[in-house]
Formats: C-alpha cells, sequence, structure tokens
C-alpha cells in the first residue's frame, strides 16, 4: 500500500502521472490520497497532515510526500524505514515528524539510477525519482539498495509547549476545513480536564470556555474547547468557522489558563 | 466494495485515516469516493447525493456516509441492510433515503465496542466507529453482531410533488457542479412530455420553455427543459449556469404548467 | 486498468455513478483519477491533460474521458485503439491528441447497446455509453464489437512553432495549478539550451532570462524559463504565481529569441 500527500491540487495531470509510474512498476499496489491539496509549498502543513493520517494504515504501508520547493537543487531525496512503514521524499523536512512518530530506523539517500525513470526531468522529481522509489519499496526492495545511508536529515523546528505562571502556552498546528483551530497542546500536556472552565488567549480574543467533548454540546455557532480525533486541545464553534470568526492561523500563539 | 460520502472536503487527512483504519481491517476492500465536497452539515444534501449514486454500484456494496453535525452526542451510529447492499452512518436521515429506494431490511445500532477502534473519540467516530463498522459488514460480518435492531430512524421529511390548477409544483433538489437545476418533479410525476411547451415558474424569473432531450439543443446560453439523467425534470441553460444566472438554490419553489 | 477525465468536478454523484457502472461490469479494473476539474467544456483542455499524463500509464490502459457538450446531439461516440492502450469518450477532439502520440490504430463507433445500459439518458452518456465501454474493452471485448470503424474523428487544430526572424513563436499550451505558463514550444523545437539568455515577448511584459534547469534556479518570486516536465518551455516565478503575476492565461501569444 502507497499513501500520496502533495501540494498539487486537482487540475493538473501530475499526480496521475506519478500514480502511472507507480502502476507500470507495480501493478498491484494499491494507491491512497492523503492530500493534494496542502498549500503550495507549505512544507509544515504536509508533515502535520502526514503525521496525522500515517498511524491509521496497515504496518508496512509507503508513505510518499511530495512538497518540494527546492526541487533539482542540491537538496537530497530521500526514503525512511521507520517502524511500521516507509517515507519516501524530498529531504527538506515533510517525512520527519511523521517517521519520528514511529521511530526511524533508516534514512537513505535516493541516488540509485536502476530505481528512478530513465530521464530525470529537473522539476519533476515526484514522478521520475519519488514515484519508481515508492512503487520498488512496496515491491520489497531493500532501503539500502537506494543510495547510501545518511544521518542528518533536514529536521524542521516545531514551537514546545510551555507553562509559565499557570498558563499553557504553545501555537496554532492547523486550521482545518471546518475551520476548527488545532494547537499543538495536546491532552497529555496539561492539568486540567473534561468539565473545567478555561481562559483561553487567542489572537485578539479572549474566552472563557469549558473543556467539552463534542461540538454539538455548545449551542450553534457558540465556542468550546475540545480534545480533537488527534489528541491535541481544539477550539471549534459548534457548526461555524472559529478560525474565520475569531481571526486565527496556522501559527498565531495561544495559551490556556485554568480559571 | 465500499463507498465514501463526506462533508470532509480535500485538504484534512480524515477521509485518509478513515481509508487507514478500512485497509487495516480489511485490506482487500475496494474503497470508491462519491464525494466529499457535500456542503458542511448539510444532510439533505448528501442524503440525495448518495441515493443518486448508489443503485449503480454492485449487489453488497457498503455505502459508508460521514456527515455529522451531532458527533458525540446522544445521536445513535446505525448500520442499515437494505435489499442490494449496507448502508452505514450516523443516524440522522443521512442514509435513509438511498436505503428506502432499496427497500430496508434491518437497522441496527453500531453498539458493539468489538468493531470500533480501541479509543473512541467524541469528535471523530467516522474513523472511530462508521470505518471499522463498513469494514467489518464488508468483510462479511453479520449486521446483528453490531447491535441491537432498531425502528425508529430519523427520517427526514422531502417535499411532496402537488398538482393544482394545471400546474405541477415541488422544489429545487438539487444545484449540480455544472449550475444545473434538479427538481423534485420526477418524469413519470408529470403528463407532459418531450416536444411540450412548459411555463416554468422558479423563483424571480417566469420562462416558457420546450421539454427537450439533450443541453445543446438550446443555443448556447439559452435555457432547455428536460429530464436529467436521474428522472428528474431538471432545467439547464446550454454550457452556462442556471441556478446562477437565474438566482435559484436548492429548496426553492419551482412549477410547471403546460401551455 | 481504467484512468477518467472529466469536467464533472468533484461535489457531484456523476463520477461515482460512472465508477459503479464500470465495477459492477468489471470488478476486477483498476480506477485511475486523472482530474475532474478540466474547466467545463474545455475540450483543449482535457486534451492537453489527458495526452500529457497517458504516456506514464501500463501497457493496455483504457483512458477514458468526458468532456461532452454535445452530448445527446448527433456527435458520434467513439472508442480509439492505439499502440498502447485505448481511449473513450465523445467524437470531439478530446481523445485525439492522446491517442495520436501513441499512434492510431482503429476508431470504432460506440454504437452497439449489448455495451450501453438499457436506458441510455440524453444528458449523461458518460455513465450510460462511456463507462460500459470502457469497463468491456478493460475486460477484452475487441474494438470492432462496439460498432462500424470510422476515419473522419473530429480533429482539433494545435497551433503550430514558427521561426521567424530568430525568433520562435508559439501559445500557451497550459496554466497549471502552481501557476506556471506552459508553452507549446518544445526543447526539440528550438536551437538554444540551458545557459543561454532568451527575451520572452509574453502578453504585456517582455522578460529577459536564462534558460535553466530548476525553479529554484531563481530567487524566490522571480521568473526563470526552463524545460518543464513534458518536455515543454516554460515561464515559472520561484514559489510565486507567474501567470497571474504575468496576467496570462491559455492561448495568448509567446515568442522566445536567443541574445
Amino acid at each position: 500500500m502507497i499513501t500520496l500527500t502533495s501540494d498539487f491540487g486537482l487540475k493538473d495531470p501530475y499526480m496521475a502521472e506519478m500514480k502511472g509510474v507507480i502502476l507500470t512498476i507495480n501493478p498491484k499496489a494499491t494507491l491512497v490520497d492523503i492530500t493534494h491539496e496542502i498549500e503550495k509549498f507549505n512544507i509544515r502543513s504536509a508533515a502535520y497532515t502526514l503525521a496525522s493520517a500515517a498511524p491509521y494504515f496497515p504496518e508496512g504501508t509507503v508513505h510518499l510526500a511530495v512538497v518540494d520547493p527546492g526541487v533539482g537543487t542540491q537538496r537530497r531525496a530521500i526514503a525512511i524505514k521507520a517502524k511500521n512503514g516507509f517515507f519516501v521524499g524530498p529531504d527538506n523536512g515533510v517525512l520527519i515528524l511523521a517517521a519520528k512518530n514511529q521511530g526511524i530506523e533508516h534514512i537513505n539517500q535516493l541516488a540509485n539510477p536502476n530505481f528512478m525513470l530513465l530521464n530525470v526531468s529537473g522539476t519533476f522529481h515526484g514522478r521520475d525519482i519519488f514515484a519508481p522509489a515508492a512503487a520498488y519499496l512496496d515491491k520489497g526492495v531493500r532501503i539500502a539498495e537506494f543510495g547510501p545511508e545518511i544521518i542528518d536529515p533536514v529536521t524542521p523546528k516545531y514551537a514546545q509547549v510551555e507553562f509559565n505562571g499557570g498558563s499553557f502556552s504553545g501555537e496554532v498546528l492547523n486550521v482545518d476545513d471546518f475551520g476548527n483551530i488545532i494547537t499543538n497542546i495536546a491532552e497529555k500536556d496539561v492539568t486540567f480536564k473534561e468539565g473545567d472552565t478555561i481562559q483561553v488567549e487567542l489572537a485578539d480574543t479572549p474566552l472563557k470556555i469549558q473543556l467539552g467533548k463534542a461540538y454539538a454540546q455548545a449551542k450553534p455557532k457558540e465556542p468550546i474547547l475540545l480534545v480533537g480525533s488527534h489528541g491535541f486541545l481544539e477550539i471549534a464553534l459548534n457548526q461555524d468557522r472559529a478560525a474565520k470568526k475569531l481571526h486565527v492561523k496556522a501559527g498565531d500563539r495561544v495559551a490556556f489558563t485554568e480559571i
């Protein structure tokens, strides 16, 4: 099984070309799209999305992610063998978060032309290098055959959750398609629990809300704080777009204080 | 075979997580997306879409639909055994129209934790309850094993077609991506036929148009009335967006009179 | 294997109905979406997209494309046997570019009702005629069984590349989702090469740029000329939308002069 994540959008033939390449090499591959609607060149957003989805796939799944502003430059192409599967893509941080969550075993450079298309373009390594690598990994080719092992992958830095003067502070990790505001502060990071009332500092709008467990516990269009489906604290409006109404975007600071 | 319908959009990892869960339980499942672009929380639109698509799938197909504003509350999770397949989703009406068209045989609550993920979140039953249920149904688990039978599913009310003073009246069921205006008035409900001239009352724009059979029978950007591909009367502009030009949306009243 | 290209968008049930029809006839078919976000009724754009993607699919792949403003009129429905696979769709030019690139062997009309749905609507031949044809071709039914051979398919005319007074001139073939401007002038059409400085005449903005090989060779938001992943000259801004900034759209004239 191979999953596919990119910032290609859905109108161009590019992702289909990658799928054609994979299915030519490995006709039995099962392909599952994670998303191709990552904001263009937003490596952090792709890393978060891949890290969210990867844990739900079977042992041995190959995760292919192409958000690749440096395509054709000296940035390396890599494959990672992690505890429960493989990751393939550019060495720009897009794979590291998901792979670390599993436990990284080896990282190898994709340097062996036997596992690339014959003509490698300077603009589309997704098709010419990454798709063949994913197809061959899924077929059982060992990672060491792709190229030399590396130990210094590009690793993005993520904001850490801090505890100061009674407040847990962090940042907005993602705004989802429902407009829900997902923070990097996990349930396990904090001391408060369901039913507690929390002071939320978020952009220009301070809120006092209860920690609940379902969106519909709030009245329609009213705010609620809850533990989202990946274990992170999340601010939502019941059946409305919290991020839009509260003027919040990914990267904004957020703090929670029990009151 | 399992079909998937939701209001999740295409940028988040949520639907991929559901697919990963299904393929972990049932690696041989064939997954087909119906759409994930249902308007957020629009149960009626999802019900219409699912009812349109379901008849074209093979015997035994499991149809999974998640438009679920009440997730985490007391609303029930259900599976339906219908004549030609299964339906899985929240008990809020999203499944009933499609299931009734086939003939409902049994409706059971999804209450057996053996067929759920170990940790059920309060915000994402699509992944934690519905996806496993669909995977196990597709694998052959009998519907009675999921939980107690129920006989009072939430059933949405749909506008009925009426005949008064020579006019057939009903409502706009859907506006499709081409801007075509699909009504709830079926070919079999009316007495007029191809070639007849019809007075159409629709929002603020009365139209006098012939009942034709192909969009291109009208001149470019001119209106035509025809029987759409699901048997409902449909107002279109040839190669233009009728709903936008005529200021019409789903739920608007419509009436047809033969003249 | 069957690929699917259309202008249906992603919110309606139409493409899923086609997939259901295919999988009912041929449950073992592997389906791959190329795109369903072709601009409505834009046959040229669909032809370009299909011609880009088709070469990457395995021998014997059936390519189904439905951009069909003339559905229900006298326009013919056709299947093409080409050197490496099959093409199915309306006889309006959408298939010809991709099929010619492989080498066309036979073109047959889809006229045999044994390979259609029982009730053929006037508005949705994608589901009622083309999907069954693709499913049966993929199952091994010979093309001659679908209907009489034809030799006069509708063939779109494409702008030719011209060389005049030291300039290569052509047109913008496509603007992709990244905003990259893809021309119809191929690397093999021109005499200049990587590292040369080129005068680009494009809409209202003359540019003097080097022919490079990777987007990131330009500074962020600066222009670069390169050979795109299908062999055509392409004007891009590094991590920005060239077409938007330079006010360019498909069909615009473009000329390159070595300086």
